[in-house]
């Protein structure tokens, strides 16, 4: 998490901003954006992101806080763009050690306090609803809300007057021209501060790979349409708990089908109250039934809402593939309809659930065999669209994993923004903007992320991760060597650790003590353990001959070098190392154990 | 493995045939079929699979073939229909166990033979080389060799005469109208089959759910060739080692570019030297040089050829993205092409590939902005072809996963198949032919999956491996617990393993030796380890506190119940499973073990 660059960002002067990617430059999520000046500091955005198969155990990922902490006194506020998880997630882990004002819009916020709730910091929270159009005066700052169309409402771009001039930060958007709730992107707006002049355009890059616009929202409507006439048994929708124009176009349908809607999912379940409470979803109470209820009805009486787009292997979803949901269930005649992204590295586990769901005999639709999903991130010539209406001088593309930034700023500089006006950077990196100039100034060090397994004041080292992967490759083998500093008898320790009746999980072979010759320090009892190396039921002339040799190697060793633990360890690792690497091929982690009696 | 409908298969009568998947039917890789009358037995392909990353550790898997080995008198013969690994990489595993005749075309024999030779077995081996076209009697079954194109040459789908009619086994392909060896698929002898009419048609599900035709191999030409025209400095071109009619393209355009072919990778090697020895490519050697001396030439002297397009870890395309190659470089202004299919799994690795590529600054295209790929699979159309070519009574897909042998059943029957003749089956099903009926009969018990970890004759149990993915979550803790049997005094054993030198690795918190007023067994030293839980550096306090509790849970026990090493390690286990849960909300494998002096 250090870098040989490190900067000291106390010389910002004259009013110039100073702008750290703390997330989201380089991968999806984590999304967070410092914007810095003399005196100060305003975040955009405290998004989580849910680790890959390659962090096993890891429930969580923030990202690493210690810049605000560090400077916590210029903080003027926590700005949301919308009430994605991405961008909202690590709100209440950045409140637990931060005081500071946070603004968004209604939903946003409603969104983001369930979670402040949960975690205990609600109470505290400094919460200040803006609606778009608004300004908030934050020190050098001055912040400007502007309505963008995403896949969840009541989304925002930023507008930042700072000194040196206009930096606008889109958050996620489209330009959707036919949005659900009715709500334009406000290009009156943007169109008005690009005339007026922007100094910097901060940008969405999710898309910058696709060609065209991204259609909107309402183009699945008469796929989904035709896929409630087909059905003629139960019907099961899943999308993301958060995706709220899809959630309103679910329940249109249902409505106009006659099929009552069983929402599954805490998530899902609190996201429609609370959206419905506030007036973003419009839904009839009465039309909404206990998803424990649902069977309760005819198959095509129902539709059910639910998450596990993503084949997470908890979720409603994959326990129905499986059968193995307590009251829902998939049958013959049933269809599913995944109307969500296939977020790259689900792939396998999307894949998992439809075969298994195809199995019970339900049709399937997904984004790569129907027109069941459309994207809320702008494509090319959308994001070409916001670069043409602000005409920034300077451009950096902001959320997405390198190659979509890259992307993004071939974009810009197709549609006319000079080469050296464009900035790609990454997370941690320490931009540095002035009227004239914007550039990668070095790198602020402690940056990076903090992964959690389990409570999330507790974090995953980094060393335990690699230790996890390690054990992961090939198990574990821990070699348990007893020392006599006597020459006593050895009839006292025959009855070891392996009983007969011992379970497999438990099952060592010990070797019989040999109390030779030998004086001073003699090697006792040895026992190996060992996870996820052999099968131990079928292994154990491998262990029995991997105990053989390393009483050899403590037999060799001088008695000086018997006294030295990490010897002995490092002795009796590099014979069996070799041992197993030779036997098997295989190189398990190898963990030495001495104990002196 | 085993099956509750467990069948037995000595029922095959009046010539009648039974089939059984053995692989790739709910897959893609371990394609393995067997055909089976009362006397004779054939197989066709002998593929193995690259693990997921939800297998750690795992090298190879190879199907279970059991049910050859308990059948070995009855088999004629293993015929072969292409040279991917998927099809012939399991021969090797497989000629171990049996001593079987071995057809195939003179490419896929050639390439089969490499890895023969490597496990020991070339020399025993009967290699049978046939030209597409030619026919084999094996008892009950004669089988024809029909040419077809795929993304090797020298690839042919079996037409096998049995006692009660014509089935047809396609292997790979797809109808490529123009293809690089101008050899076509064989569409008139498959068209005399259809007229003289097939029993069943068992065909390549791979690319079931893509609308259309697949373009021919050649579709792609243009494309590199503009890439050629633009690229400046190095080119790099990467495929897999087995996609010789793509490699062929690549040699024409470097010379037709006058650039000079370095080739890097054992596999990639082997096969273009093999390929051209046998006059399947056609290469210049003075065109060909060595990797190492790539560097010796002007960037645009040089193409490299280079497999890793999966972003396989150890692939020269990785190591060059990390700049850790030994003699290749990717610099500013070079340009990478990745021409191949991005195998779904893969997303994330190939994206960290590109995205390191990038950061070198070099210029990518894949097959997701660029036309460089293009599949060997026939899609929707092609495989409609094929069935209306051979018009067979019975239908079965294989070669794919369970959603593409589901749609390409429903392509069967949008062709008029009527679906009572459509069989969806599984690896380790049974299926049984007659001239009338075509139906699942229950399930082979012994198939299934060896996963290879290290050796390949040493089988990695499925046991082992859930306890890799099971430590990988949480981790390992052991807790050692010596027990004395004696009164005795405890200073002896105050030289724990805890050496104040000792390594992080090896770092272990030892508790002072109580040996208080109790008489029978007495808690002595107690030791607690872990990997992959904790940073054992900062949690001194946490495991201090494990220590005392495992000291109480044993003190509470009875004598009788010191005696039962099962009995310590329950109560153990449980005590500090919930300690650590309710401290840390994780769950860590616990193994205790109790050693007694």
């Amino acid at each position: 998490m250090t870098d040989s660059t490190l900067v000291n960002n106390e010389e910002i002067v004259n009013g110039n901003v100073s702008i750290i990617p703390l997330g989201g430059l380089g991968e999806f999520g984590l999304n967070m954006m410092v914007y810095e000046t003399e005196d100060d500091l305003i975040v955009i955005d405290t998004g989580f992101m849910l680790p890959n198969s390659d962090m096993p155990g890891v429930d969580l990922i923030f990202p690493d806080i210690h810049y605000l902490v560090e400077r916590k006194e210029k903080i003027r506020g926590i700005l949301l763009t919308h009430g994605h998880e991405d961008h909202i997630g690590a709100l209440a882990y950045v409140l637990r050690q931060l005081d500071v004002p946070v603004y968004s819009t209604q939903l946003t916020l409603a969104i983001a306090s369930g979670r402040l709730r949960e975690y205990g910091v609600l109470g505290k929270a400094q919460l200040n609803t803006i609606a778009p159009g608004d300004t908030v005066e934050l020190g050098d700052f001055s912040a400007e809300f502007i309505h963008v169309t995403h896949s969840i409402p009541d989304s925002v771009a930023i507008a930042l007057r700072t000194p040196i001039g206009v930096i606008v930060h889109t958050g996620d958007f489209k330009f959707d021209m036919t949005p659900i709730d009715g709500k334009l992107s406000d290009i009156q707006t943007l169109a008005r501060l690009g005339s007026e002049g922007v100094l910097m355009l901060v940008s969405d890059s999710t898309n910058a790979e696709r060609p065209g616009q991204t259609p909107s929202e309402r183009s699945i409507y008469d796929t989904i349409d035709h896929i409630f006439q087909r059905t003629e048994q139960k019907l099961f929708l899943c999308t993301f708990s958060s995706s709220l124009h899809r959630i309103q176009q679910f329940i249109d349908l249902a409505n106009r089908h006659r099929r009552l809607i069983a929402v599954s999912g805490r998530s899902l379940i609190n996201n429609v109250r609370t959206a419905s409470e506030l007036g973003y979803l419009d839904v009839n109470p009465d039309y909404l039934i206990d998803a424990r209820d649902a069977s309760m009805f005819k198959p095509h009486e129902v539709v059910v809402l639910s998450t596990g787009s993503q084949g997470e292997p908890r979720s409603a979803m994959a326990l129905m593939a499986l059968d193995n949901h307590p009251f829902l269930k998939v049958e013959q005649g049933d269809t599913v309809v995944i109307s969500a992204r296939i977020i790259p590295g689900n792939e396998k586990a999307i894949g998992n659930v439809v075969n298994h769901l195809l199995r019970r005999g339900a049709k399937i639709y997904h984004e790569r065999n129907a027109d069941v999903h459309v994207s809320g991130h702008g494509s090319s010539e959308d994001l070409k669209l916001m670069i043409n209406l602000l005409q920034p001088k300077f451009f950096m593309p902001m959320h997405g994993e390198y190659q979509n930034l890259v992307r993004h700023a071939e974009l810009a500089e197709s549609v006319g923004i000079p080469s050296e006006n464009i900035t790609v950077a990454e997370d941690g990196e320490l931009i540095y903007l002035t009227p004239e100039t914007c550039e990668v100034f070095g790198r602020e060090g402690r940056s990076g992320r903090v992964l959690v397994d389990g409570k999330p004041e507790i974090e995953l080292e980094d060393i335990v991760l690699r230790d996890r992967i390690q054990l992961s490759e090939d198990g574990i083998v821990v070699p348990i060597i007893v020392l006599h500093s006597d020459t006593g008898d050895g009839s006292q320790q025959e009855d070891t650790g392996a009983d007969e009746t011992a379970s497999r999980r438990e099952q060592s072979v010990t070797e019989s003590t040999d109390n030779g010759s030998k004086t001073g320090l003699n090697a006792g009892e040895i026992e190996i353990i060992s996870r996820g190396f052999v099968y131990m039921d079928k292994s154990e002339e491998l262990i029995e001959e991997a105990k053989v040799i390393t009483r050899r190697v403590i037999e060799n060793l001088s008695d000086e070098q018997k006294h030295e633990t990490e010897i002995v360890q490092d002795e009796v690792r590099g014979a069996l190392r070799r041992f197993f690497s030779k036997q098997m091929q295989r190189t398990p982690l190898i963990f030495p154990v001495v104990m002196r009696v």
